[in-house]
């Protein structure tokens, strides 16, 4: 790609809507003058150049070189700085047929307008003060959620509270940081550390950081969903279980297609909770492989999973592999399969009995799987909660206070996590220097006790500092910048 | 399904852009009152409220039982009648999530919002006077159109100029029969037939509507794409030339996602113009089926086809069953394939030199198709404008213009068509009457000549205004309307 990001801000436009046939479709194009850039493809230019931002107005959109109409259209308009980009801004509401969305493209192109890159009016936005990083990214984040609660930490992101309390607590580092470089600047000094630079608050700016750091494991379980394996021996009825559950969640769960990415894998949701289901039946013998490395796969898969489901044949009881899946994972969900056959034995004591052909048992799995999940949410959100009590005391109450208000966020993406870990390691750091003086400053020169690391204590809080401003975009290189937005979707 | 269109309008709301995942999606509500009705589910009901016509608002769609922000974004208000469907509108523009689709559409439901029936909105329209059943009807053929020249024609019928010359003859066909009824009435008459009912008019428009009628075939190309057969003997390539075309097509034609429907045929577009790729290599026999039974498909699908392209093997050289291909259509494409290999025999004449393999060949092959695409297109064009011919004389210029004018708009559908028919139809009954009777009334009752049949002239215009009016809508009975909009897609 030769363009790049920041790049001075050309005229842009991409479809923003699923392509595909539908009764309408979004062509979002932004950029310095886009409105005036727009008008010669528009029936009305006159009505486009005198619309207030905000509104809509009706018209045709024509080929600019033929003066050919091309469809009947709704081109909502935008005005610099009252936009969603911070930019002028047209968005056109065209029917929705691969034809004409096709054509719209062609001739915004002839007109001057880039195709824009993958999350450029994203990125735009930011660049134009309109988003912080962590918004931003909640907003790829909102897109491609897997379930609800993925969505409702995305919106919380993307209001901004977050961000308010990240740049608080950068704020406040910074403060102490130009504190301790004047004192760099004046070595003698009276008074003790502890006056300039109190304990206490920054022991609490570091909880809460941990605390939001720890909400990783949450916001990852609701991201990437629980992975629930289907084990069991050949013919067992493995893939008749994964086609039940697949065919039930598609009816009742979710009316959008799928999100089926082969075979073996399908992606729901539970009662609000993403999870991966994993049909170990799908792992095939190519030529010259030994039934062996399947079964080596299938404990593999087993053993990684967050839930497994073991499945029995109820007509010919518990075979050897069945016991070697238990004896692995205790905890599995065990469905005594085929009760539907006159030669079905009965379930034995903690077994759900099931008939993947008939349905049967399907009610009692789907309850023991969402109990399941719900046990692995609060698991994750029980580390969350943990996550500030190493460092709590009595006389801490307030920090335990902000790491809860803290936990009300969620954060989603490794990068994230990561600047949180280093913000952390750097204000544990700085605590450690400023417990392990405890005493006064040596502003008396004829002192024997060692100087006062002042210019260690400055370079954690500059890393501590700079770790947030990472994080929320203020201090972000043109590299991380550029990796953030091309992960995003086109159009957005 | 319990609904019906032609129920008193409730509340209604459907995705109108493809599911999935993208930057944006738009959610469309209607119906009387709707804005008031979606109110509960913003954030900010008193700027909705108070918003004019043809305006956006910003602001969070809430759940309307918990009162939880579920997504941010930008409503479309729009007020009767100046709306696209003539009541109150609100189109939410959401998040592109799958996940966020659910819930508005769920919360939607909640608030008191029916799931829109397929068509609906663009039922609505016509039931409230914004469109004709001519322009209806162009709407889900705009959305559907395969390719540019379909688009073209739909666009152009959405004009309504179509439709008011249909309603034009409509109305002075509804003259001439308000004029016989009277006579009808007082049978007593002096003076000619010929001067009450002159017959220029009324063969001018029969002659239009002939020439409108013609258009069909031109349409039906446009909309259902030439069918291109690949024929062959087994392992000549066709299926190495079928992927060789669609993936060319993908890569150069069509960005968007394709329309394959299954393994033998895929629909694209060359040069503006749609076709249906057809592989024959994609008939496959089930177990007990003999060879015979796919060679005879091959031979019918050959048969069928508006283009052949036949592939023989230059390292063999001409099979039987290649001359058999050449002998039942001589004008297939000759494609002389697997030039790459060290033994391939020199091309015959007429023969392109080629190889699906290596792609050589293939802008040879493009351009011979394209050539032979166009030259179905004119042929198509030529019966459209040959059409009022029969009729035309030199008296009768005016009447070829006005045909010929017709023939700017072109009909898309079998209802179209066919109802075209019966008014031709009928006013070829009607000019049949006038002119066999050619003298005057037979006003004078001791006159031995037959009664004018005044009764049958009056039900040949009445129907042909009858089918008129059935074509714009203007007397479509509830199945004819049923039957029409549930063929739209959902949100359309």
């Amino acid at each position: 790609m030769s363009r790049s990001y920041l790049d001075p801000p050309l005229l842009i436009a991409a479809l923003a809507t699923v392509p595909g046939t539908s009764a309408l479709a979004v062509i979002r194009a932004s950029g310095p003058a886009c409105i005036e850039g727009f008008a010669p493809c528009f029936s009305r230019p006159d009505a486009l150049l005198a619309a207030p931002g905000h509104s809509l107005v009706h018209g045709s959109f024509l080929d600019v070189a033929t003066g050919e109409k091309i469809d009947d259209v709704l081109v909502a308009v935008f005005r610099a700085p009252a936009s969603p980009t911070g930019e002028d801004q047209v968005e056109i509401s065209c029917h929705g047929s691969p034809v004409i969305i096709r054509r719209v493209l062609a001739v915004l192109e002839a007109a001057g307008f880039s195709t824009a890159l993958p999350g450029e009016f994203t990125f735009r936005a930011f660049a134009n003060g309109k988003q912080d990083l962590v918004g931003a990214e909640a907003i790829d984040e909102l897109v491609s959620a897997p379930g609800d609660a993925a969505r409702a930490e995305a919106i919380k992101r993307l209001g901004g509270g977050l961000s308010r309390r990240l740049e608080k607590a950068r704020s406040t580092m910074l403060g102490l940081l130009a504190e301790a470089e004047v004192r760099l600047d004046y070595a003698e000094e009276d008074g003790s550390p502890a006056d300039i630079f109190p304990i206490e608050p920054l022991q609490a700016f570091r909880d809460e950081l941990a605390s939001l750091a720890a909400t990783w494991s949450i916001g990852r379980l609701h991201r990437e969903g629980a992975r629930v394996v289907i084990a069991g021996s050949t013919n067992v009825g493995k893939s008749s279980l994964f086609n039940l559950l697949v065919r039930e969640e598609r009816a009742i769960v979710s009316p959008e297609p799928g999100t089926t990415r082969d075979w073996i894998e399908s992606d729901f949701e539970l009662a609000g909770l993403p999870l991966r289901l994993i049909d170990t039946a799908g792992i095939r013998e190519g030529p010259g492989h030994i039934e062996a490395l399947g079964m080596e796969r299938s404990r593999t898969l087993a053993e990684g999973a967050d839930i497994l489901l073991c499945l029995a044949d109820a007509t010919s009881g518990l075979g050897s592999g069945d016991e070697e899946f238990l004896r692995m994972r205790p905890d599995a969900i065990r469905l005594w399969n085929k009760v539907d056959s006159a030669a079905a034995l009965p379930a034995p004591p903690g077994w759900i009995a099931f008939s993947a052909l008939e349905g049967r048992g399907l009610p009692d799995l789907l309850s023991t799987l969402e109990g399941k999940l719900r046990e692995l949410e609060s698991r994750a959100r029980g580390w969350t909660e943990a996550a500030p009590d190493p460092h709590a005391t009595d006389e801490k109450g307030r920090a335990d206070e902000k790491g809860r208000a803290a936990a009300d966020f969620v954060v989603a993406r490794p990068r994230q996590k990561s600047l949180l870990d280093r913000a952390v390691a750097s204000l544990d750091e700085a605590l450690a220097i400023l417990e392990a003086w405890g005493g006064g400053f040596p502003s008396d020169s004829r002192s024997t006790a060692p100087a006062f690391p002042l210019d260690a204590l400055a370079l954690e809080l500059r890393d501590a500092a700079d770790a947030l401003g990472e994080l929320t975009g203020e201090i972000a290189s043109p590299e991380v910048l550029e990796a953030i937005f091309s992960g995003f979707c086109l159009g957005k």
